[in-house]
């Protein structure tokens, strides 16, 4: 750890360094969060851009009083450094280590949690306003990626906070990318500013015009101050202009100094401000200024000197390889198939269909709610749109998938990703609640498979379904199976994965990749001579209610085990179909294993599945359970 | 029905018409929609101010095969008259009749069915990607409210529209008002067109100006441009212009004969334009245009020349004012008590509070999501927010309930009007997903009160509840019972609202204002000789896992009744329960009642709670049958 670095326990140490000495700590966090990252991965691209940002502002404001909220929190590495977690800094991402986003309950210097984009300003907002009523003394300062800015509760956060004309400070911090090069009609305008030549060649004329013009006639005064406000034209100010901000910039925010001059300036501001700083994403470390993808979003496990990866890449593809791989197939088969993202080409694969098909992908920029009803317009006449998203960013277009899309019936595709436990990006991330919350919707079809022909099958399916569908898939590697032509499934139908002869001792009813899982319980148990049936549901909605109910009313003892939260998720969908048939009152042992109704946080995904308990080992003591409790009972 | 009216069958009919006549039709229409709005209530203010954009768009655009795409759908009323519906037209809103919203099944007008705002711009740019794809023919056009425009999803939409530079129409029909008068900047910003008298003198004497200056030197030129720039500062267009769009405007949204023009010249235009229309909502109608809370938004049962209400108020309050008058106690007693609402003042009844406490009644626009995270942000430093938003729009906001709330602990209340089944205004508004949505996510109080003082109680709980935590009441009136000072309730403890001496034939378990009924069955079956207990259980979650069970072991048989979608729901999370506890195994009688896994149409409530079948007979239909199920399997 650099020298300057090291005497920085919290911020006021921060403060008592001169402001000459800021550069060369910017450069000794760089260091530690390339080396970090390197060591855990972790959102290095964005960190790395945020780093003059986060000196500054804490060398300026004086948190935990004075409220610094961070936006999704990928750029929050120094802020972490600087505010007393310098020590496990190296923990990070890591099970029992710091979290990789700012969370409230780690430190008093993160006033919010944060994980999914485009909330600091509401927050802050928020905060601005429980401050004005308690009296509690500070300023609150929202730090706001470019990308986030495309969400729709920004807009609606700017718009609120240019009504009350609070005194809050958004730093936009305009690395002209999210997580791939931004999209949509603001981004572009606001990476006019440096493309206008025009603009400063027309800057440079009127100035000599002006000074040659005698100050006279109140209409020469008027059209100096009309240029004026017509400079906002070509810079990107109007749009926070017109929505009641004050808008300053650009500035340079790799620029320390500078950047703690303007905090200065604005601390005695009224009213809302918007600082507009240019970074770069992934600045000062070369391997990740030439990805220009994603400038070095998420880079895992790499070496420092050549930023090339050290564990070799799995030999088993990737779900989120092989949906995009199917997908592209479609898409190749049929060419009404179009593909949507919400900022999350290669996050979901899809990468690989823009390459392909770019007039038939979409990437709508971090709009998922747009995302979902544009698909809705699309799926209208005739086209067939694949909307992937990340399970837990799905939650925000909750009200699209049931207003737009499953009540008028249209065909419209929802592939998830990261369905389950998601691993170190930890407990906003994870993809507990999809099953849950889908499966309370009418007309929409709900599917977990059980492996990448499962996922190719499931697509293929919900592409000929005359209605709207939905898929989810973990992170992480396939099974590794030899990969079949993709099939039209019986909606509804699920499979026997395993059977035995005679009477089963229990019967474990799967949903998705907790499959193999069930399967490898089954076969430890069969060798202490329990016979173990095992159903692979495929269909959450419809649940194939005979197949289900039929080989529960076999066994008389079920296990139903998902890797989704128990409260209203598959375990329940089984006890609902138990109940329809009459099985519940004719007695039936029943255990639900899923994700318990709490969050998890982040840990390797592999640990985080034996925590909840729905490993092998977890489904192979819940079978024995049961076993036994029934024979305790007499019943078995 | 007026004599230009009766000759239009479809718009074809309409086209034929001299644009002259135009203006007439347009005051037949009105005229049959208040007639109609009188007799069947509805949204009469908004319907009635986009009558001659309504009519100037079919005279001018072909569809079904132009596609017009309305926002809400509040303005629809006038495109139904003009589409083939104005036989049917006075049965909207009632049993068997038209909806009051645009459905695409209902007719194939209605490019897009809607209820919720800030959709139009993401359905209709969805419709054009699909028409470039498939080669269909035709123009599409999105008819948008200035209210919808605070909407994210709406900004997301008008982001990618810009961007991909399509020919989209936006016709923003600006009253001035969403259902109440509009807040938020952009609102403001909007409205600066006709207050800028300065524009005005700045205007006419910088022509002047420009006039007596001889063409020249490149930089008057410039200046002369930039001047036309300028122009756009101090009108609407800017944000619009920023966004990619071409803006046109304002107009005068009555002229009917104007806006024929402007679309017909509009129609060649190539890129994405927004046409700014000033309308004035309840337009024509005197009492509604005097009504200046709401401009008559949805006056029910009038009559026609006074504006009246017809129909005696009724004697017992409606859980809304309830709901309001109790709110406002608890912000008397304590000052850190805030009320959140998402443009819905009138409708969640925070009128009162907004009177009573101003600073501390916040209406944030047609914004939920913004609404949920910008209390958050209040709850994290010490204020306590209450979020009231009807049942149905909450939807919007379930990320932010999930990872700004829920996942931070934060004491976030949220009261939930029209739970359940809500009448007229059908499928889009139905609260029926509410319990089963909110069941899944952690640390949040899920609970329904049975009755006004239990609603009072739940408000009183969860303000000294160290977590968030929601409730939901219905629409309509209280069961009018005497009102109590309200009290903590013990968290996650219902109540046997009946008991019995002895063995009961049958449990019933009822959550909320379904409890009513399930009395009332039990009462009737008394009088059959069959014992029946019933449980209020007030928590959803955390359920009163030992009430429940108690009581249900006790009864051997158990029908759970909710005012909710059955998938995942309240009777979903007794049988989880019943399962934990082993009553499954046991075996355990259960029948649940709720809303079935479909959208349920309009008609009165009670209608609907009868086809759903939670209504007092089918309560005691149910146990009827369990008795005799058990009776035939010899059980009981």
């Amino acid at each position: 750890m650099g020298r300057l670095l090291e005497t920085i326990a919290s911020p006021a140490d921060l403060k008592k360094l001169p402001v000459e000495e800021l550069p060369a700590l910017c450069e000794e966090i760089r260091a530690e969060i390339i080396q970090t990252c390197a060591n855990n991965g972790g959102h290095l691209g964005s960190s790395l851009g945020a780093v003059e940002i986060n000196v500054a502002l804490h060398y300026v404001y004086a948190s935990p009083q004075d409220k610094l909220v961070f936006d999704v929190g990928h750029q929050a590495y120094a802020h972490k450094l600087l505010t007393g977690r310098r020590e496990r800094f190296r923990t990070i991402r890591t099970e029992g280590g710091l979290a990789g986003f700012p969370e409230r309950h780690e430190s008093e210097y993160d006033a919010f949690g944060v994980g999914h984009a485009s909330t600091a300003i509401s927050a802050a907002l928020g905060m601005i306003e429980a401050k004005r009523m308690t009296g509690a003394p500070g300023k609150v300062v929202a730090l706001v990626g470019d990308g986030a800015m495309t969400g729709g509760v920004a807009f609606e956060g700017l718009n609120q906070a240019g009504y009350l004309k609070r005194d809050l400070l958004v730093v936009l911090n305009d690395n002209e990318m999210s997580i791939s090069p931004n999209v949509g009609a603001m981004s572009e305008w606001l990476s006019k500013k440096f493309a206008s030549r025009t603009y400063n060649r027309w800057r440079k004329s009127v100035k000599e015009f002006l000074a040659s013009v005698p100050k006279g006639p109140q209409a020469i005064e008027m059209i100096r101050h009309g240029i004026n406000a017509t400079k906002a034209l070509v810079t990107p100010g109007i749009l926070f202009e017109g929505l009641g901000f004050h808008y300053v910039g650009p500035v340079d925010g790799h620029d320390v100094k500078g950047l703690v001059e303007s905090f200065q300036k604005l601390a005695t501001f009224d009213g809302p401000v918007l600082l507009h700083a240019i970074t770069t994403k992934g600045k000062g470390y070369q391997p990740a200024e030439a990805d220009k993808a994603t400038r070095g979003h998420g880079l895992s496990f790499f070496d420092v000197a050549t930023g090339k990866p050290v564990k070799k890449p799995s030999t088993v593809k990737a779900y989120t390889d092989l949906f995009a791989d199917a997908l592209c197939d479609e898409m190749e088969r049929n060419p009404r198939v179009v593909a949507i993202t919400a900022a999350m080409l290669e996050g979901t694969g899809l990468i690989k269909a823009k390459q392909r098909f770019p007039d038939r992908t979409y990437d709508v920029g971090i709009a998922e709610q747009h995302a979902v009803t544009f698909a809705a317009g699309l799926a209208c006449d005739g086209v067939r749109p694949v909307v992937a998203i990340y399970s837990t960013f799905l939650q925000r277009a909750y009200d699209q998938i049931i207003h737009d899309v499953a009540l008028q019936k249209l065909p419209v595709t929802f592939a998830l990703d990261r369905g389950g436990l998601v691993g170190a990006d930890g407990k906003t991330h994870q993809g507990a609640f999809d099953l849950a919350y889908l499966r309370c919707v009418p007309n929409l079809l709900v599917m977990a498979p059980s492996d990448e022909n499962e996922m190719r099958h499931m697509l293929h399916t919900s592409l000929q379904h005359e209605g709207a569908a939905a898929f989810r898939y973990p992170r992480g590697s396939g099974e590794g199976v030899a990969l079949e032509p993709p099939r039209v499934l019986e909606i509804g139908k699920g499979r026997l994965a395993r059977n035995v002869a005679g009477k089963p001792d229990v019967c474990v009813v799967s949903i998705g990749t907790t499959l193999k899982a069930a399967l490898v319980a089954a076969e430890a148990l069969a060798k202490d001579g329990m016979a173990v049936t095992v159903v692979d549901a495929r269909f959450v909605k419809p649940i194939d209610e005979e197949l289900v109910c039929t080989e529960a009313a076999r066994a008389k003892r079920v296990v139903t085990v998902e890797e989704g939260c128990l409260p209203g998720g598959f375990g329940a969908a089984c006890l609902e179909a138990f109940e329809r048939r009459g099985l519940v009152a004719g007695g039936l042992a029943v255990r639900r294993l899923g994700i318990p109704d709490e969050f998890i946080t982040h840990a390797e995904q592999a640990k985080q599945r034996a925590w909840v308990g729905i490993d092998a080992d977890a489904i192979a003591a819940a079978c024995r359970a049961l076993v036994g409790d029934r024979k305790e009972r007499g019943a078995a």
